[in-house]
């Protein structure tokens, strides 16, 4: 295949305006030729933005009316499963935003559906693409710090998530929302599953914000064991307020790696000495995953191209979302929860 | 009182030696008259190095044969409770090593034996007294960040503990030796007590040296629940390898503070660019610490003099080692573990 | 102008390579659809990396076979003049690699060639589009460290040049290949022309390299003089060995700002407390502009679409070149230089 | 010599009293017995301070009356000879603060008395006890970097200097006031002597400040030419406002090194994602050099106490003091100028 590989965008929002930007500006041999959102408002601006004709309030029109290879879908967890299961049946490509799904049912029937019409699925985990996050990947599988014994993972975002991402019910909250990429992370650069969670979960935010949805939390700290033996935390914080924050650091046998930091630009100014230097930080993730964001999609296509499995798919997603599953439940029922529990019975957790 | 403060120096190790170098160093208007040790050819390296001539195998005996104002107890664990008892009824001030005793009622007999003597008793918890800690609490407390909502804090070592440091009985392990320092900085800079631990605990390496301390552990990671709501964790890791890491990482309502970084002094080389920079890293608590170190005797002696209470005393030790006690408990038990449940029946560990 | 911009790319060595790869990988709507170099060999490694098949010796029969918009000129400074005449009478806009050319006449001709036929002239000053030196710009301009007083600029290199690019007589030597962006850079941030330069320049590793050629240099230090009463200093290093660096410091009546680092990735590792921490350093220019450099084709690319004026055309190359020149002759005679002596004659330097 | 060394203090001013404070906090064994400012207000305010009784309005006074066994002279440059002589002649040991005198003259007649009396001088060249300052030399001596090529050193001071200070007829101004450090440190960490300098200066902030001395200056940037064929530059700035900052950035033929930082303390602070980072900066001199100004009186205390010859003395001020004479030639002159005019004729400068 070397035409133009053809593109259909599933949601005009936040994150399908940032991956059509990349693909209009930055990957030679791609194209967004069809938009879809509920929307029409954001329909609209975002196609009026990028100059697509072709806009769709549903997925079934675009499928009917034009002709693609791939979908990138970044609407809602809560619609990943049926958007997933129409593309693999249309044969289209799919590139899926993060969390994966809300349980491990609806990553099973994904991942399923994938094989069994041969295309190829590619979790947006674009911190595997992220220069520095996959260089330090490489040194560790190396063997420059030793055997992996302890990594912490941050990500802290700067504002409120909307409604719908941090009601349990419909996103597994902001462990899934927020923290989805650290429990891809961890367990890609410990080099381990894991085995063992405990969560506590603190509401700081929330009453002068006027939420009062269950079991609402915008701080939470879980602690990881591995099957390895390793030891992790994964902390989240949203909103923090203060810019996007995301950075790893790791400590093996033979050392310790810090990976991304929370300075933004090599730019450094001080007119006060009372007040210090400032420097800046990443204020939001498109910012700090600049790069990332445009190889993963170059990625995607690339392996369109040549019939390449993705270096992140199904099971990256699964796997992230059992950690979510087993965090959230051990939040709830204030103990440390082990991953057989959730993989044995795949069960919804006991809330909903 | 205006004279010179007379000190007799109780352990005559590395610690004994850190302090005997502020004192005959640093520290004008003190010294160090007597020296405790009750291996002689430690007494003697370290007497002959600093030119002390009066030198003991006991400290009842340098009680009886010298004339002092103070002690500085640097000896391990299980001796603090009858060293500071005696210092106390022999009406002499007392500087107390970190951790300060193995458990709550060694702790209790101890701040009743200072009060009911009035002699003033300063923990050495040096992280009170180093320029960027200081500062950072002082900031904090000043609403910079706003409520604490969570923190980090970590202390991974160089080298291996010596066996009695890593023996549960003798020491309550690691979580003592090594996180003594960030139990009590997270209370302090989270201006709330904690109340809830979670532990996990691994052990890395202790097969390659050949340990078979029960319950040995070389890495741990404790979830700390506070009473403000807020959440933290404390992390240790000894023997590390590469260095000495001691940083704290604390996000406020209002934004973030990290407190120390992982690298040491600012003289950054390059030579090979595929090696890339190089930067000194501390080596040593000496190194990382050393404004804290004679900081902290200073303030000792100023105490002495002007008859104030130290920034620092029973109260921080007591906590310190209430989260030692608890901590390790969730860890032989698998579970989380209520402060209340060692304040109530100040019980030592099961397993002992 | 909607469709794709059809670009002849001259010369197929490094930098040949380093844009063709930006237009083929990063910016849509631009192709690279003819090749020309001189050397074969060089011609077909290029073309068949990227596919690109027609191939040419020379620029005239390029331009008799293949269509094209736009050339971009990356060929030895000698060449620049005769090449852009070309292409400009041809009527092809024109990306043309710093430095301009070799004197202010040829600079001359060019700006003259490209008005009179009304093509495109943008200069290769890819610094003005790297986004730490385009947001320090814009602060400088909008006054953060107020009226600018003194700079430092730096570019080492860590590479010896090949032989035409250290020869005075056909490239002007080190302070033009390797510091032309300085010189273009120091104008620009210091918002004033300079005009007075003096220079110290040395030879450290030409003997072991077996270099002979007359006034070679491979370290120089230009002490430099602005209109404004600024000051400054330009320095050069090549080859310095220890990687790419490229970094300003300047400070302005109300502070100091810092663009850039020596630093690269931030992945920062330690394994031996003896050694320190380590951080990737740049290794070469791309990798330190990598931004730089596809968003300067993408800027040249929406000029030509647009029909725009770039921001970095004749007047900004001539200046450099004017810079050069003015701080050759004075290391050469051993006395400041001002830069009225380079402009009032035009002349070339006096040893050619 | 094994009692408490008596120290009689000349200059109770800023200096003055950093100094006081560090003998009568930091170094165990020495002790400011006499106090001498001519203003007796400032005498008393520091005398009280640091509790002080013996207080002179002159040197002679001080030396009939009080016994002590050295000197430390911070008062304004002119006064040095004068007081080094007498000190010399009462066989009092001298620390002399930078810079050493006014000329040459002054040099070789403190030098010459100190020798025939056989007491000690060593210079306030703090650098050199600085940890980072001294551990650097010590890796360029060791050959890390190779032969030094390039050295930049930068001295930038936050607050106007005193009238006395910025007078080239009473100080010799600037270079002299705020970078006598720097003509020391280049010249020890090149490892060769300088002969050849060209200085620009610029005046941007005495207009509104009301300076009408002549030939002020607040902005220095010296190109410097040293003997082993490597090249520098020292630069002053002075008020900066933004802090006090003081570094070296050095090359060799292996590589590169940086000493000392803008920033000071390791506490990182965001609260605002559109402001980004704030670090403390180094505020004024004592914070930055802290530790070099304990050390280099504990030097001086022990060289008295075993009649060692201090690391930095007469000859190191007086090659400071010969920078500054070709430097200040320079810009009057408008040319470079060789170290061996001033050290030829030892003239001072032409204009005084």
């Amino acid at each position: 295949m070397d035409k133009t590989v053809r593109i259909c965008m599933l949601g005009a929002g936040r994150v399908g305006k940032l991956h059509t930007n990349s693909i209009t500006r930055f990957v030679v041999g791609s194209k967004v030729v069809a938009l879809v959102d509920p929307v029409s408002e954001i329909l609209n601006a975002t196609g009026d933005e990028f100059g697509i004709l072709d806009r769709f309030n549903s997925f079934e029109e675009a499928i009917d009316k034009v002709s693609f290879d791939a979908v990138v879908i970044t609407t809602p967890t809560f619609t990943h499963k049926p958007l997933a299961l129409l593309s693999a049946a249309a044969g289209k490509h799919i590139f899926l935003e993060k969390p994966m799904a809300l349980n491990l049912f609806e990553c099973d029937e994904i991942i399923e559906a994938t094989q069994r019409n041969q295309v190829i699925l590619q979790l947006g985990f674009m911190r595997h693409f992220d220069p520095e996050f996959s260089a330090a990947a490489e040194r560790i599988e190396g063997g420059e710090i030793g055997k992996p014994m302890m990594i912490k993972s941050l990500t802290h975002g700067p504002g409120l998530p909307p409604p719908w991402a941090r009601d349990l019910k419909t996103s597994n909250g902001m462990l899934a929302e927020v923290n989805s990429h650290d429990w891809d992370c961890v367990r890609w650069l410990m080099r381990s599953d894991y085995d063992r969670v405990y969560t506590e979960v603190a509401n700081f935010k929330g009453p002068a914000n006027n939420i009062d949805t269950p079991n609402f939390y915008d701080n939470t700290l879980v602690n990881v064991h591995f099957e390895s033996g390793g030891l992790g935390s994964i902390s989240g914080i949203c909103p923090c307020g203060y810019g996007y924050d995301a950075r790893v650091e790791i400590v093996g046998e033979l050392g310790i790696m810090q990976i991304g930091e929370l300075r933004g630009q090599a730019v450094v100014v001080c007119t006060n000495r009372d007040q210090g230097l400032i420097t800046p930080i990443f204020r939001t993730w498109p910012e700090r995953f600049a790069w990332g964001y445009i190889y993963e999609i170059q990625h995607f296509i690339e392996c369109i191209r040549k019939e390449k499995n993705p270096k992140v798919g199904g099971e990256e997603g699964r796997w992230s979302v059992a950690g979510v599953l087993a965090a959230t439940r051990s939040f709830l029922e204030g103990r440390p929860v082990y991953l057989r529990e959730v993989f044995e019975t795949k069960e919804v957790l006991p809330s909903r």
